[in-house]
């Protein structure tokens, strides 16, 4: 079948056989979408070889369980165990044995097919059309934050970074009523958030030593600089982006402001799933351009130019 | 009257005159413990200038209220304002306007006499000792984990570093009932903790990413990439310690791994004095030798030894 491949930091098209999986699903790939860490995965940050590509709604086609072929589903990226310590506490994403689509040890979704157990899958209502779905992992990262920390209708929050996962984070951050504010580099990333009436702040408008939670969705060092200034004593610092390498902080002062720094990844399907039917969030806003899966080096090409949001891959029937 | 001057990395006795503050008690101290942080002013890690020590017990000899004069006390070492956002909000410990007995912009406790507002003050319990009523600040300070970490009788608890602090960490949190085990380097400390039945560990037998929650009490880099390898996905990583300039670390695995890691400072009195007088804690174990205030030179010298763990500092009647 035809799939984006990656290998020594270069993606082409080609031809690619995969060995069917006898205890997965097989899924047709509707529409995929280009993340930032798809990027970043081409960029060399992180090693992979295989076909990229996480973000995805297609169509079961074949599956041992006979209800789910037909179906239109998202998927899970974390493929687990279901035996190791992190699994049998809870943590199933975290489990030490994972495998990730497109990103650890598995195919991913810039392809005609791609494969994944049933337990990872989620059927997608039928009033969610593909362009939103496809959002749906994004979207459940996002709010990996409100199952981390309870963020009050009191709180006052700042969000540093309005990019592809910013914009998502502001739009679940926002149905909680609290004081929410956002740092938006680019007119069109604030433009998006003005709509949702979502309150822009500029950078020397933030009040140092005031916020109860930050969150910083840049991934650099500016953006966590910002973030750690902008918190206030034992207030809350939510780290939604990986950074490259190494990031030098001042820990004395992190002790002595007594601040809580915490790390957050990949989130629950189900509420986002529900989000986007009731359309109390809607992702198709960020959509800049959409291109045939023959043209997906474009698409990366597109996704990678500065303030771009979401840009997305059609695989035809 | 005599007191211990730190000025320019120097400490010296000296005849210190100081002006009577109408609104505060005066303190006649008896006993004075050294602390880490007495250390690291000499060392020059902050600017002081001033009378060292915030780490006491003493007799009220003066004060507005008659009903203190006489009375026992240990003090609260931040004295605050009252009327700033974070006192309003219930963090007046990190008072923005705050002086710090013997650390920030007022005079400390190795003299003669120290003053501070009665609303600092706390009576300490006829049954409590001096010897022991001089620990209730750092014993304070371990509790502080406690007002903000929830540790569970079934968490997994590592506690990396066994000195001053951290054995009155160690025995605080054998009082939960959790898995506490504790990487105790030098000989004294480790016999200290096995006395209190509380499991010592050595850091090869440390199982990575296991643990639910790890104290990081070293103030080393070394004890802090010890506490990252140790913490399971989505635990509690504590930092009691301060550390010299910047520390680099891999902010990256933080957010994979969904780790929490929450600075810790000053903790709550009424509970230190609570857990002394019911003996649930005994902090004298630590006292290694104690000096008069003509003696505070050579005090000094002995608690900056390598494993020593508490020199007290005793002021004449």
């Amino acid at each position: 079948m035809n799939a984006l491949w990656l290998e020594n930091n270069r993606i082409d098209l080609r031809d690619v056989s995969q060995p069917r999986k006898p205890d997965e699903a097989l899924i047709k790939i509707r529409k995929a979408g280009i993340c930032s860490t798809d990027l970043e995965l081409v960029k060399g940050y992180y090693p992979y070889t295989g076909i990229l590509g996480h973000e995805f709604v297609g169509e079961v086609v074949e599956a041992d369980d006979a209800a789910w072929v037909g179906q239109r589903v998202v998927g899970e990226i974390n493929v687990v165990c279901g035996r190791c310590e992190q699994c049998l506490n809870g943590r199933s994403t975290h489990c030490e044995n994972r495998t990730v689509l497109g990103i650890v040890n598995r195919d991913g979704t810039f392809a005609e097919f791609a494969q994944l157990p049933t337990s990872n899958l989620h059927r997608v209502p039928d009033s969610v059309p593909d362009e939103m779905a496809v959002f749906t992992e994004p979207l459940a990262a996002a709010l990996e934050i409100q199952q981390q920390v309870q963020v009050k209708p009191t709180d006052r929050v700042l969000l540093v970074g309005a990019g592809r996962l910013g914009q998502l984070i502001a739009q679940t951050l926002a149905l909680t009523g609290c004081d929410l504010h956002v740092v938006a580099r680019h007119a069109h990333q604030q433009s998006l958030l003005k709509k949702r009436e979502i309150r822009v702040i500029a950078e020397e408008e933030i009040q140092p030593w005031r916020w109860d939670v930050v969150v910083e969705a840049t991934g650099s060092p500016g953006g966590f600089a910002l973030a750690r200034k902008a918190i206030r004593p034992r207030g809350t610092l939510v780290m939604k982006s990986t950074y490259q390498g190494e990031m030098s902080i001042n820990f004395s002062s992190i002790v002595v402001d007594e601040i809580n720094i915490i790390g957050s990844r990949c989130g629950p399907f189900e509420p986002a799933l529900r989000l986007m039917e009731a359309r109390q969030v809607d992702p198709t806003v960020l959509i800049v351009e959409e291109f045939k899966l023959q043209d997906a080096l474009k698409a990366f090409e597109r996704a990678a130019e500065t303030g771009v949001l979401k840009v997305l891959v059609e695989i035809p029937r």
